[in-house]
């Protein structure tokens, strides 16, 4: 299975469904982490498997809201560590963001191996390992997290967030960042930004903007202004029906 | 995790994806099968997770195509045999098909878990353990299949197929049913008829069709008669991107 040529059409979608299957067999991502993968696949089908103009709309707000933070957290799950671990820990030393583990299915086994990749990756700080504290509203092995990381942040990365963890977050005030393919979820309709894009698209582009703003706090302003989230779903949302219906279309 | 409420809105859902994460756990499903899985709950969420007027259309043709079939096969892979094995031997039983176990990820312990599921829901004749024939045009392991079953079959029933698969099929002359919940996957397009259904509701739903037309040939040849499978799949994917477009319009 990972002789796919590169020749293959769907080669980019097949070799991270491939980088997915090995973060499983090593015991950091979970059966329903698979799944998830699977929808979001068919959603990133639907956008084309690219990253369109409201993602990257999307994106410059994020950039914006990273910029201006004081305590910002990038949450991973094992997903993300599987898809992207350096992306992760590139974006993190760049915008000074902490790196916490959070699991849906959460055993201290997967969080010290997920905590292992990252390190391998380059990071020197990860939290996550010994939680002391709980987000409100959640049952007790969802809501544990770090008081120093997302429990005191004022902006929290959420890439492939789970809904009621994300809503948690949106209801302590948190400015968050998803980062998800649908559209639809709650994730994407809790969330302060919401980039809909593949995460492996979506950091790199993420950490570029944030290179381009660094130094121009009027283009964050202005992006951060012109960003409308909902209007923007709604965009990526037509897009999706339209690639939907014209994939039947006969050429 | 199987502590799911049954007033959970997505409860039916859930439950499937526990039970093929169950059939993930004894050695019956693949990784790539879950991620598979995951992007057929997208399809079956743009549908409304409903049979749809259409599937129902497809299903009566499928059932008219079993009807006059001289030599059916039913092909059964890890997530059909995860999802809906007691169907699948109604199936079988009622329509005088074989069974043959095809594996796009063959080994033959997966076969041989496969088989004895099958057994222990009733079938008595499972092909697939010793294949001895291989299908023109496809790399060896996705070739396999048994002469008295498949190769030489008429009608092959083909839930959750390979697109590469089930284009051999059709250019041996076969006549194929799909299964699929994607509306513009190659199986989709390449099969005889299409059911657009989630495979546990599509195949009882097969079963209900076939015993209803067994005294009734001729509504088995309208059925047959009336079916356009393009039309029938543009339909479906219309309707798809309606509900997509739905989902993010203010109620």
């Amino acid at each position: 299975m990972s002789q796919i040529p590169t020749t293959h059409p769907r080669y980019i979608s097949l070799m991270l469904r491939e980088r997915l299957v090995g973060g499983f067999r090593h015991g950091i991502v979970v059966p329903q982490g698979l799944i998830a993968h699977g929808r979001g696949e068919m959603f990133d089908y639907l956008l084309g498997e690219r990253t369109t103009k409201e993602a990257r709309a999307a994106s410059k707000a994020a950039a914006a809201l990273l910029l201006k933070a004081e305590r910002p957290v990038i949450s991973v799950n094992g997903n993300v560590a599987a898809l992207c671990p350096e992306d992760v820990v590139r974006l993190s030393i760049l915008t000074k963001a902490r790196i916490e583990i959070g699991l849906f299915h959460r055993t201290d086994e997967r969080v010290s191996k997920i905590e292992k990749l990252l390190r391998e990756h380059g990071a020197t700080e990860v939290l996550g390992f010994l939680p002391d504290a709980e987000l409100p509203g959640l049952d007790h092995m969802r809501a544990l997290c770090s008081k120093e990381g997302i429990y005191s942040a004022d902006v929290v990365i959420i890439p492939l967030e789970d809904g009621d963890r994300a809503e948690a977050l949106a209801k302590m005030g948190k400015k968050t960042v998803a980062i998800d393919l649908n559209p639809m979820s709650r994730t994407a309709r809790n969330a302060t930004v919401t980039i809909v894009d593949e995460v492996t698209r979506a950091v790199p582009e993420l950490v570029l903007n944030v290179q381009d703003m660094k130094d121009n706090p009027e283009a964050a302003r202005l992006a951060l202004e012109k960003y409308d989230r909902d209007a923007n779903l709604k965009k990526v949302s037509a897009l999706m029906a339209k690639n939907l219906r014209g994939f039947l279309t006969p050429k």
